[in-house]
């Protein structure tokens, strides 16, 4: 495997163009498409939230039927809370952008991400739909990358090659999303493509297990959106043999898009509202799946904890309070925590540790905080950032 | 019932007193004791935390008996993550402290609050053990809710005074807790005095119910403390008739006792970490008791929802998708949304209010947000605070 530019117009067949609409405010680009100039198998995971943007809605029914050829995104306005206009909205604006596409209406996707409760401007994106489609391009993967953005510092995307029996295969992402990130997809928009040739049923279970493993274990604030949705599409133009479950060439592509969807999760932990640092939070030795889960969840959207973060301080207390608040039946005297590889708490009590080695694991960019339950086996991780000033500052003054 | 000065030692044959041993580094007093002349009926409700300092454990222990005497408080320490030798501590102070006062060790409590484990500074706390006996006093109510501050920047008491078949009966509080307040008992420690004469099993019944509808439905940051103590004790010196279960005598009690909790309840909100603003968030119209709470809850744990609050912005989108993404079952086309009492979202879609309307309701230091689900007839109501970046200040530098 390895790594490729491009963005998602690094797959051959996909073309990518945006336009700026005047959702935003600022006068960025707020409108992007992206394209398959074939048919592609297509999947798509989203919010578990009961209040779903008509975008949303729209594009669960329509990928369900497991073809689709492009995805429009608007990106300043979620088209939800506003009624049963918003799926009249989201089907006006892809039907007005399938007909310039000459493609059959039910293969063009919608996403929209941004403020809750206004009403699209349908006239104001229908009047730019013909530059949009006028951008489309295979050099435009980053200017798609970047139109998806709200409150996001940095566009992300990322592409990468592989080998399927002597064929090179692409597959790329892009993503959005910077607050209102929760496990279970929140406030997060992906798009992936690829041009493998690959059967449904295959790129189903590879996509779902590579999301479960990256998307579902990021948080940033605990919030879950109204508008996420990961969607991928695989065009077949890389014209490899095609890949069926349980194979070699399955392995190969599972590899691929899992490093796809963790490096893309990571970008948007990395560029959480405010944040400046990456934290890792290991549970091990649980009893089950579920409460390693649960621990590494919990104390992941702990305000103390990342508030602590914040301020460089190994206060490693709030790390055993978080965990024994989880709701998970723990034994306390039994969890040993780690920062980094160094021991601070070891069955519930204290270790004596110097505390400016402690100081200098929490000056550092990334950091790794393990708890050891020795109950069990089972282990999961959860990817986090800090908690600032600065996160609140955005979330203060969002809307005006 | 009337509300009357003195705090805990407003009702008769309690006093109270405080000294400064040095556990907080700036001087302040930190170290409390209550005390009654005569033993009390007692009961108390702690954290559910896995994660309990040795002081909880000791004072669970020892009111679960049914009768104290007082209370001994350190704040600045949680006596918490230390091992075994946190109830060996708690046991140590509590002996030396009731030998002093010539009672049985047994009906000498303890709690702790303050940072996670560090040593309790055992020697330093026995040193001081004389002058705070010599403290007590019963005008000392006051100075007694003073020392159990940690980062609170107010001293939180009430007293009131209600009659029971012409007999004046006191009932008064003391409570701690700024951060860390999350339902269910978090950093929070409340010490309750009364001199009503009242059977165990209606105490019980009277406080339980109380703390339930009151410390149990705030919540500042979602997170739950090692140390959280709610205790009640009743001497019996009013000197009326015994209060029993399911009597009117009862219903003054408990109305008097829900008042004073309440009350308490609410301060700690108003002085919630970094705070400035009241919000009391209303989940009504639920199927069930259950779904009114956990919406109700997650709303009002809403990182979105809270720093909105505290850039006073009318952004009704967050409240929705928070409510649907609480985990519960309901039906978003259902949801109606309240500011204070001007319908925002109907049916789940947004009404068309003027704005300047909405930004004079978030210009108030309270603010009122209903939910009425309209698919049942259970409600719920939990108080929070504003999210703002004062209290990420104040939790990335408290230890330091």
């Amino acid at each position: 495997m390895k790594i490729i530019k491009g963005g998602v117009t690094a797959p051959k067949g996909f073309l990518a163009g945006s336009t700026s609409c005047g959702i935003k405010k600022s006068g960025k680009t707020d409108l992007a498409l992206l394209f398959s100039t074939a048919p592609c198998v297509a999947i798509g995971t989203f919010t578990t939230n009961k209040v779903k943007s008509g975008s949303v809605v729209l594009c669960m029914q329509r990928i369900a039927k497991g073809f689709s050829q492009g995805v429009i995104v608007n990106s300043g306005n979620a088209n939800c809370c506003v009624g049963k206009k918003e799926i009249k909205d989201a089907m006006e604006i892809t039907e007005e952008v399938s007909a310039r596409l000459d493609i059959k209406k039910n293969l063009m996707l919608m996403a929209s991400t941004g403020i809750i409760g206004r009403s699209l401007p349908v006239e104001k994106i229908k009047s730019c739909l013909s530059s949009l489609v006028n951008d489309l391009s295979i050099s435009n993967g980053t200017k798609f990358a970047k139109a998806i953005m709200t409150t996001d510092t940095m566009h992300k995307e990322i592409a990468v090659k592989i080998n399927i029996k002597g064929r090179e295969v692409r597959i790329a992402g892009a993503v959005k999303g910077a607050g209102m990130i929760c496990p279970n997809m929140a406030t997060m928009l992906a798009f992936f493509t690829t041009d493998a040739t690959i059967e449904r049923k295959a790129l189903n279970q590879a996509f779902k297990e590579s999301i479960y493993d990256s998307f579902n274990k990021i948080t940033v604030d605990g919030d879950m959106s109204t508008n996420d949705s990961a969607v991928i599409l695989a065009n077949g133009y890389a014209g490899n043999s095609v890949i069926k479950n349980n194979t070699k060439d399955y392995a190969i592509f599972l590899n691929a898009i899992k490093f796809v969807t963790k490096e893309l999760s990571r970008k948007i932990i990395l560029d959480g509202e405010g944040a400046t640092r990456f934290i890792e939070i290991i549970v091990k030795g649980a009893k089950t799946e579920n409460i390693a889960g649960c621990v590494a969840t919990h104390i992941a959207n702990s305000s103390l904890v990342k508030t602590m973060i914040a301020g460089g301080d190994p206060n490693w207390g709030r790390i055993a309070a978080s965990a024994g608040s989880s709701g998970a039946n723990i034994n306390p005297v039994c969890m040993d925590i780690y920062f980094g590889s160094i021991l601070v708490m070891k069955n519930g009590a204290g270790v004596n540790v110097s505390r400016d080695l402690l100081l200098g694991i929490f000056k550092k960019k990334e950091i790794k905080i393990t708890v050891d339950l020795k109950s069990g086996k089972y282990s999961d991780r959860v990817w986090t950032c800090d908690f600032t000033e600065e996160y609140v500052k955005i979330n203060a003054e969002y809307e005006t």
